[in-house]
């Protein structure tokens, strides 16, 4: 398993605290980009709100990718509040550290409130995420936070030989977004970007599969305009990678905030399908994530 | 009944793909402007993402009328997911088509989930709406797709003797929006636009009925500014046109979307109320169409 | 208690119809400014849809206290429509005026809709709330509107010895929103600004005591970025002001519309707790009210 992958499946970063993946990735890109095709301009850092821009060349299309996880805020009396949407059956083993030292301990529900186990009391708003436990052959990948390190993964590896576009990493997906607007105006006034791709997970259901290929979504709760769609859907016929096409009635990713700006921008969800979202067995195909990669460096080239 | 009306309720527009819709009014427009009172500027087509804003004079109030409608997406295994809110009562008959060729089918519903029973399996992401039926006599017009043939049908005959102000031709606005930002923006900047005004259908209900007028919106889900509603209240009283004044808890329209707005744009919904709404026998009054014509008429020279 | 608490508590503000309490605010102002330390530059009136904000010397930090309140809309046959989330329990007491004239009346909930026991007819689109009874002793004050009016108050206390930083006092909170999001842009594109800070009200719940300080949220439905949460508490601790960290699921403020803005501006909640939150009893502490200002005081110059 390539060993960037694995660094950031064990780094921490529930929505809001996304200071330390994000610290990751810069110090990852400033040493690989004199090797990449086209070394990018850097926007980031506290000004940037954590966020990561990387502009290459003449960019006409943007890829996002966010870099935050669901997780938990403890509050009083033994209870944690959800960050975005994790699931936790009959109880997971969840890591963190206050200031009086590391925390892990047992996450279970009860009468629909949520509770931790630790012996001694955790203090307020500290932030707690799935212990990481990563199992993979040459098949597949299991692991907390695939979504969205694979998501990010497969940008970084698109960085390597991109001549033109816009590579973003962004926070607060899991948890009512916000970055979004920030990043879609940035762009849009200093590049007139029109296209975002948006990286990120998907679910394996009736219709999506494991070892088809990258998922094309034709809508979610959200609907991308149909011309852009077929222009999409004609690119990445054109680049001979298989991919899947899925149609949901319900979730959402960064593409809705893109939709919701004011800015005639398109979008469209291209991701990675798995199995077990949000909680810390989330599976999926390494061949599926190969593709990924192979169809994002096509369409960043060719739309 | 019109010719126009007529041609626009025959055309399909689920949100998303309003580029049939577009093109068609953006060439009507072209051939009438001329015999218009003021011709005015035209902004449209790929790059305002099948939005359509035309500008008359020095305008002070903009008009908005969503050309899309609701519908349906296919999806796996015969399914469809809703576009917008569709009803579907005990089944009804659906129109589109794919590569294979046209699609009529029944839509219903099992199990809480809608269904088609066309004999072939139909492309993922094909977009389908509801087989058009139009019955009409002197006083009556039932049809699909009044919600918001009826705000387009009245803001183009505004058009003939409107002399300062914009009209806008917008998208999305049965399923989640998005196009209005941008449209807000675009008129603000450009036009300092100040007031909105929204065209679109409402219900019949126990405060609302047919033969009275168009409706003024105190409320809906959203809230209008009193001093604005009250500004609008006394052009209307000034009209003599009749007019019934509606209060909702539920619902909205493209105003939300102005509300919310970076921009202190003042907004008020004024349509006509309807029967069966976002079914194919959506029903209203021919005058109340004639008397909103005549308010936006008197309002957009007025306010 | 203090004369100008006691008059905010008296004037009537529903979400939409702030004229009132900006008009008395704004003329409190323009009397006071000469004898604050810093006299403000001021935003205000009908171009700024009756939100105000005061810019003192060179603003890192602006603070934002909503000036409206929950009430209720009159519809037809007695039926009243919440604005906001007006809590009536077995019934409470309302005021208002149409044209007719003064209105007094009971609202009463029945299957689930709101009625109102006025003998006569109340015109559409009417706004009636709490009929006011204030109720003070040297610890507790109970009234109706605390929420906001101990959030405007402490601010425009924070006003009499503030250097720099800038005050909002905004709209439409209880009810949609819609007025930050302008403001939010004003004060970005003007002053640069990157810290905002809300002072609101909260509730008393396991964790939030009276006379224990104001209330640090280190979350609600949204979530503050935690490196600026960080800064907040170091900078309170600094203070020497007793404060209190509430971790919350549920609820929001104006926070929500710092966080969703184009933006990158930091927010936090900083408010003051109370019992029977939008019931006409709401009750809170004057020691907490103290503190509050004093804290707010200390952040505005330090943060």
């Amino acid at each position: 398993m390539d060993v960037l992958l694995k660094e950031i499946l064990e780094i921490k970063s529930v929505s809001g605290d996304e200071s330390k993946i994000s610290s990751f990735l810069l110090d990852f890109i400033l040493k690989r980009r004199s090797s990449w095709k086209v070394s990018p301009e850097i926007y980031s850092g506290e000004e940037f709100h954590d966020n990561i821009l990387l502009v290459f060349g003449k960019p006409k299309t943007a890829a996002f990718a966010h870099m935050d996880t669901v997780g938990f805020t403890s509050r009083y009396e033994n209870q944690l509040v959800p960050v975005g949407g994790p699931e936790i059956g009959d109880g997971v083993w969840l890591q963190g550290s206050d200031q009086v030292g590391p925390i892990r301990c047992m996450a279970y529900e009860k009468d629909g409130n949520i509770f931790h186990d630790f012996p001694r009391g955790i203090q307020r708003g500290t932030l707690l995420s799935f212990e990481q436990r990563i199992i993979s052959d040459n098949e597949m990948l299991q692991a907390a936070y695939l979504d969205n390190r694979l998501g990010m993964y497969a940008l970084l590896k698109a960085c390597e030989d991109l001549t033109d576009g816009i590579i973003v990493f962004s926070t607060y997906e899991e948890h009512g977004g916000g970055a979004m607007p920030f990043l879609v105006r940035f762009i849009y006034e200093n590049w007139g970007i029109k296209n975002g791709l948006v990286a990120d997970v998907t679910w394996i259901t009736d219709g999506i599969h494991f070892n088809k290929g990258p998922v094309v979504s034709l809508r979610d709760s959200f609907i991308p305009r149909k011309k852009f769609l077929e222009r999409i859907l004609e690119t990445a016929d054109a680049s001979g990678v298989p991919y899947q096409m899925e149609v949901e009635a319900h979730g959402g990713s960064d593409g809705r905030e893109i939709q919701l700006s004011p800015y005639p921008i398109d979008w469209c969800f291209i991701g990675i399908a798995e199995e077990n979202p949000h909680t810390p067995y989330e599976k999926a195909s390494l061949a599926d994530l190969a593709d990924m990669i192979k169809l994002y460096r096509y369409l960043m080239q060719n739309l």
